[in-house]
């Protein structure tokens, strides 16, 4: 066969596939690789829609999910919202063709962003078992539900109507979707049960009832009443967009300047930013952004950086919070009782490619959490837990990434997974969170993501480090105050009886030999109110001066109790006291209240200290330097200069 | 706002999103999430055409790569290869339409199948650089080339032809093209100089010439000009097909009888077969297929399954072999100096889903491999070497699954990469290699190709731990014969001059006291042949008799070197000997040659003995359970009872 017959028989052979035949022939790209991880892809599909629908129409989801064993390994698949439907000349669409969807050209977070969930998961089912899905949906203007029993058309990328009505359907508005699938239904790790439960966790305001194959009935029970924050739109942000896009969103927009083209198609554009921008750019004002030239469009991508835009706004994100990711956790560790919460970390909103993300980070750590294996990774996109995937996910390749040596926890060559008793929490929240596949069970590793889940992980690491050594050290030298404070007494009494003179005061004595500054810290709680106290023991034999910190939830903060006033309160919660000189064996306390927090949100103060070697203080960690103290931090350095040779002086015994 | 005007403004924002829109907003999905992978990426997908092309064609690729820096991270990527060239009328789609190709409905092992690979590539060029393609493509049918600059119409994915021409090229056919595209250079691990060093190790009869953007030239020399195999196309195999999958086929078929539709769509149904299945499941021989119902579809899939229907052809199948596995593996290890090298496995071809598809494992093991580190995974796809998304590739899970401990190799907790001085080598080849995405670097966890690479890695693991019992059983019997070869000689020199009298032979007291069956194995290669040399030594006191067997290339065996005869030949190069009785320190010779084999593919024997307990033989494993001996196992157990008692009569001393 000559090359000629090859390049036309070639030609003969091409020609254009549709979404829905590459789908079909590369259904686990979807998620639909074993029978069991697609029976929980179709759930989680389907339940992440009705969380968006309900979502947008700010209600309290209240989903129904029922799943029924039909046969050997068919499953019949049900779920239910009380969103607000789907107008009838959409339905066919939305659930038969795949790539079509209302959130795509929408900047917002949402749990769907592709189009191609629950029509992925319906394409599966009628793969499998050869059988059309049946949507049934209502709007409030309604006065009956729309009913359809659909096919998808793989050829056409079109849906294909079996049979369609109109059906009395006793609900205010909401939809209904019914796939015929191939599964197998586990339990434990990566089943259906563990995703509704950690969806739950971080949908509070969400009611899920389950009725599962095997005839159990669970209902997951709405922990909040407050509504949905509906989606809140913006548009992409300058930083980090591509040059390609720039040039096709200025070919398709309607603006006739420049300037206006870029104050209405991004966010945090000004007129006065834009005005900089074609500034810098050397670029006019007035030039038609249908005519804007490469090089042109290079030179305000170069200008974009080189001038000062706002962060994108945050308002659009919506992060799980500290109280729920602890709810997560401990949710997870149950019985286990793990020794230390790390106080969840919550990184500023960032920015990749113009969307803006936020990272969030939990730790739990020690108890009877298992030792010899490796840390458990629990991951969330946009409030939707990942439970495939983990290798492939920026979330592990940060983890991974991080000597965690540094941090006091086991890793073989300061690389890969950590071992011990420790579980990780970690969300991506964004307005599109850069999945590596149609799957979305793994985050891509785009590097400003791994880099600020990195930042947050190193945050918890030092805070875990700095639990482990005030505990260690806190144990040790309470080990040595038990010898000292029992033996010396008995000593001082010995000597005194035998010479006939009265016991001597030996408290100074103490002070010398244990040459410490003790710090122990208390949070109690009762009826709504956090009490926390720290007390600050000198058992050092020279009095003392220095600088105590701490971080509180400033929202939750009752500064009429706190006592004393302390000398610095910044935006971020950094309370900072300058303690008044503590003479040898005498203490100073300081305490305050928190309103209005419920108990696991406010477990342990965290003392910190500066202004005094680190050496000598047993109960709190000196100062980290990555505190952002700004011109505070140089205040307190000529503060420690002053006071720190004073503090030094021997009070005299 | 309230739920009508949701469901209405939901309704106004559906709409279709074309493929490329999906992938201009998910290019990572394609491959292209940092500068450095997307070059690779970019250079991957251009490479596998120009290799995917010279193979249609059947002629020896000469493939021309070359990247050249324009910007701090802008490239240029051209690459040019020799194959048929594409049809004028072709050539913008193929390179400007994303789900465009020749390759997606045929089904035979090639390196592109989805149709979104160069025009993904393309996309990215024009999205970080606003640039378009240059593609130039010639037929020998041609006088002249046709160059057309191109865009992709994200929108309505099409591509947008900026400008065209036809231009003399001295060249007889081919197809060239050209990308400016944002990337970053790197050396090392997953680098291009790597993937393309890989790629020519298994495509040893392509000439891959690369210059490099530091103004390198490196070629790649071909090894072998053995003509590429053209593509062999099937049609599905029964075994595991979709019911969905069934019905579509049956719908769209022009057979007018279902058993003409059952012997004409798929591959290993003959008449006899497809009038079976019928019976089977009870449905009409004359059927209109498109009246194929559900429940009949599901009869026949089930028919499918107990009818006996032949394995899949092997002739679409091609697998690299051992040769060039031990190559590959020789490349990397270079200069470390491996202690073993196991022989390659290669799986006999098996199905998943239709698709046939064949597993390869390569091991070298020692030497100065790292030994404190996870062993590492070399990966292949259709030999296409896959550089990222090691973690979620059915490769790892499978190197993770399995328990390494049982052959000797450190893993904690025997589940997870094991770690050692080990390289492990996979190759997975299908007419349709299931990716976890479009960017093609990881095979999905689909359970039949997991559990084929389990069981090649179990062989694998097996041989390395047979020679390792070897090497220490060896070292460790070696020592004591060391000690008794001359101490005791000495000792009963010393006692003879001292009583005067003649030394006696001790030969006989040693064999008593290192009772041991020595087998010593040597391979010399001199000018194309390989001499093979067992030796086995009788050092027991008694006389013995038992089976000996090794595995040889059956092809290149001399068949009148075999001295003595074996007792036994096997198709698959099993050769088993019974070996003569070997009186008490005599011993007893094999040896045999190959002929046209390279050095490195015969290295050394694997020596295996049945018929006399394991425990008193030194350089040789007892005969593994599962070879596969069928009939001529039960012979030899015979054989084995009646030598057996006689062996151990003491052969008096």
């Amino acid at each position: 066969m000559g090359s000629i017959a090859v390049a036309e028989q070639l030609a003969r052979k091409q020609r254009a596939i549709s979404v829905s035949e590459f789908f079909e022939r590369n259904k686990h790209i979807l998620g639909f690789d074993s029978p069991t991880r697609a029976l929980l892809t179709s759930v989680k599909e389907a339940v992440d829609n009705a969380l968006d629908a309900c979502q947008e129409v700010g209600v309290l989801p209240d989903i129904l999910v029922h799943l029924e064993r039909v046969d050997a390994e068919e499953y019949r698949l049900m779920v239910e919202d009380n969103g607000p439907g789907i107008v009838k000349r959409q339905v066919s669409k939305v659930f038969g063709k795949l790539l079509y969807g209302s959130r795509f050209h929408t900047w917002s977070q949402t749990r769907g962003q592709q189009g191609l969930g629950i029509s992925g998961a319906i394409l599966y089912g009628q793969i499998t078992t050869g059988r059309p899905a049946v949507v049934l949906s209502k709007t409030s203007q309604d006065d009956v539900a729309y009913r359809v029993e659909l096919l998808i058309d793989t050829k056409k990328n079109k849906p294909q109507i079996v049979r369609q009505e109109f059906k009395v359907w006793d609900k205010h508005s909401g939809t209904r979707v019914e796939i015929y699938l191939r599964g197998r239904y586990v339990q434990g790790k990566q089943s259906v049960m563990e995703y509704l439960r950690d969806t739950a966790i971080v949908n509070p305001n969400a009611r899920i009832t389950f009725l599962s194959p095997d005839g159990q009935r669970v209902v997951f029970e709405r922990a909040s009443t407050k509504l949905p924050k509906p989606p809140v739109e913006v548009k992409p942000h300058p930083r980090g967009l591509e040059l390609g896009i720039l040039l096709r969103m200025a070919k398709e927009s309607p603006a006739r300047k420049l300037t206006s083209f870029l104050q209405t198609e991004f966010s945090r554009i000004s007129s006065r930013v834009a005005k900089a921008i074609c500034r810098q750019a050397c670029v006019r004002e007035d030039l038609r952004p249908k005519s804007l030239k490469l090089q042109e469009a290079k030179a305000i991508l170069e200008a974009f950086q080189k001038v000062k835009i706002m962060a994108p706004p945050t308002d659009c994100l919506s992060p799980i919070g500290e109280l729920l990711i602890r709810k997560g956790l401990r949710n997870v560790v149950e019985s286990l009782r793990p020794e230390f919460y790390c106080p969840p970390i919550t990184r500023p909103p960032s920015v990749y490619g113009g969307h803006p993300f936020q990272v969030e980070v939990g730790i739990v750590y020690g108890g009877n959490l298992p030792a010899d294996q490796s840390v458990e990774i629990l991951r969330y996109a946009n409030r939707v837990p990942l439970l495939y995937q983990q290798g492939s996910c920026a979330c592990t390749k940060a983890v991974e990434g991080l000597d965690w040596r540094r941090y006091g926890v086991e890793q073989r060559g300061g690389r890969g997974i950590p071992r011990g008793p420790m579980i990780i929490l970690i969300h991506v929240c964004s307005t599109k969170v850069p999945f590596t596949s149609e799957a979305k069970e793994a985050i891509a590793a785009i590097p400003e993501i791994i880099g600020d889940i990195t930042l947050a992980l190193r945050e918890g690491g030092r805070r875990l480090k700095s639990h482990m050594n005030r505990r260690v050290k806190k144990a040790k030298t309470e080990e040595k105050f038990e010898i000292v404070r029992t033996l010396l007494p008995r000593m001082a009494e010995k000597s005194a009886a035998i010479v006939r003179r009265p016991i001597p005061d030996i408290t100074k004595t103490i002070a010398k030999i244990m040459n410490v500054v003790w710090i122990d810290e208390q949070v109690d709680y009762e009826r709504g109110r956090h009490k926390a106290r720290i007390e600050v023991h000198n058992y050092t034999p020279t009095s003392k001066r220095f600088n105590l910190h701490a971080i509180v939830p400033l929202g939750a903060l009752d500064s009429s109790s706190l006592d004393p006033k302390p000398s610095e309160i910044r935006p971020d919660g950094k309370l900072s006291w300058r303690l008044p000189r503590i003479a040898t064996t005498t203490n100073s306390i300081i305490t305050y209240a928190l309103r209005g927090l419920r108990k696991e949100e406010y477990e342990e103060v965290e003392p910190f200290v500066s202004g005094i070697s680190a050496t000598q203080v047993v109960g709190a960690e000196p100062l980290p330097g990555d505190w952002d103290l700004g011109l505070e931090e140089v205040q307190e350095e000529e503060f420690m200069a002053k006071y720190d040779t004073e503090g030094e002086v021997l009070a005299g015994d």
